[in-house]
């Protein structure tokens, strides 16, 4: 089996307030691609310019992923994002976005990324999530992640790509900007009215929640002392989350493979934001995101001793 | 055993998305005092001006919470406070706040109220809050809660007030505040290097976390459809947070036994806000406080499967 995933390859310079980075390997589409290099084989889909060089498709190769549909657009320079986080990380402003290559990309998939089990399509325009969903015809499971960029230019286009899809994951604000809903509660159901059966909304520092029409599940973000780098969170937990899907080929995708999927998500969004970039994620091992699983099992689980109340 | 709190009394005039109270029964004691009154004997302690009458006293009366200590002020009113929340329910604009008697409130305690168990100091003057934990000599385990007026006017006395109590409950920008910390979870950890065995993490819609010296523990809010009125949503959960433990008189206040105890301060408060005011907990039954702790543990807990991960 294997799992495909459309979308950013970039270079981010970042500045937080542990430190700053001028370029480093970033983009959705590598951020997922590493998180979810644990669970299953990996096919990244995107394009890279001139810049973009052995050192970072080393990065990539180190965790087994397959780039043979990183697309290099000769002449061309690689995406490029520029950003600086707030004193306590909460907020950030972009100081430059340039789209270069990724301006005119255009989904060229092989027969092998065409073939997958899984299918993430990361943020991009939504017409071009469309084309690649309707290329993955045997894909059993897709999520997508989108931004209110589209919600406001390409509405109609996001809406028909969301009704394509098993599972949209976006945060909190995001849903309740796409649906008109007060809450994300109410905003996940109504997303599910129109064909997911399953959202996931992401809350920042705050975790993560599932809704699906089985019910709902919540896990906090694991608790760090220190959060250097919070570039790639939302991908990376997205990589564990669908990750941990692809790596069942025979189980149904029910409500409680999805809870666990949620812990392993997390679990690697966490050490993602313990460094720049991919830094930390490009170096870690299964144990380690195990042991943080466990860990996140202990800090949310509670005994149910009956205890007869006072009427 | 018994549980004495010591608080606020108020009518509270509110304006919410949902509709509006001019005049609603109100105020830390009282909202503590109904989550509590589930799990053992509450005693409250506050005083009240010639306005406050036979309706507020059936409220309390009706869950049993005993009201000898409710100091009546001849020719004064009652506090009051009024304000006005957001749209989104996530701030809110304080209209009035007439404090009136509590203005000049000094706590008498009775015998009986200073034989306490447990004891929760609701926000009040730091000085004040000495005072009534020196009177509760055998209180095994007590709480205090505290506000932002507090940390900036009656620093000294805030921090001695914390070093004589068990439990801190604050929410995280409070914590924030208190500390100079980044994070909730290192300023929580300053706390316990105050003296407190354990602090609460109030977040709001997103739940609340626990730190003790044993660990971390984190619990969402009740998903809810819809929120009517947040107003006494945290001290509705410390009365059911605190009150679990009153209701375990002979055993440790550990952590696992604290975990479980966020679980019915969860649940408490997720009742407290889906109608105005104490409406909803006044006549809230105990097979539904249950009922909602297992809905939590079920939206909490994942399965953890042993999974071979790739290297």
């Amino acid at each position: 089996m294997s799992l495909t995933v459309v979308g950013s390859i970039a270079f981010d310079a970042v500045r937080t307030p542990f430190g700053e980075r001028e370029r480093m390997l970033g983009g959705a589409a590598v951020h997922f691609s590493l998180g979810a290099s644990f669970f299953d084989e990996i096919r990244v889909v995107g394009p890279v310019g001139d810049d973009f060089g052995e050192a970072e498709y080393a990065v990539l190769h180190g965790r087994g992923i397959n780039t043979d549909d990183i697309e290099h657009v000769p002449g061309g320079k690689t995406f490029f994002w520029s950003g600086v986080y707030s004193e306590d990380l909460n907020s950030r402003e972009t100081l430059a976005t340039d789209l270069n290559v990724f301006e005119t990309f255009e989904p060229k998939l092989s027969d092998a990324s065409r073939a997958c089990d899984v299918l993430f399509l990361a943020n991009i325009v939504p017409d071009l999530q469309i084309g690649v969903r309707e290329q993955c015809e045997k894909a059993r499971f897709v999520a997508l992640d989108s931004m209110d960029l589209w919600i406001n230019i390409a509405r109609e286009s996001l809406d028909r790509a969301i009704s394509m899809v098993d599972c949209v994951i976006l945060n909190d604000e995001e849903l309740e900007q796409l649906t008109g809903k007060p809450n994300a509660l109410t905003a996940a159901r109504e997303v599910l009215s129109w064909g997911p059966t399953a959202v996931v909304a992401k809350q920042g520092k705050y975790g993560a929640a599932l809704i699906t029409q089985e019910g709902f599940f919540a896990l906090p973000a694991f608790p760090m002392e220190a959060v250097v780098d919070p570039t790639g969170a939302g991908d990376s937990f997205a990589g564990g989350f669908v990750g941990y899907v692809a790596a069942h080929p025979d189980e149904e995708v029910d409500h409680a493979l999805l809870c666990r999927a949620m812990a392993y998500g997390t679990a690697i969004a966490s050490y993602n934001v313990q460094e720049f970039g991919t830094e930390r994620v490009a170096r870690l091992e299964p144990y380690e995101v195990s042991a943080r699983v466990a860990d996140l099992q202990r800090m949310t689980r509670f005994d149910d001793t009956p205890l007869a109340l006072r009427a």
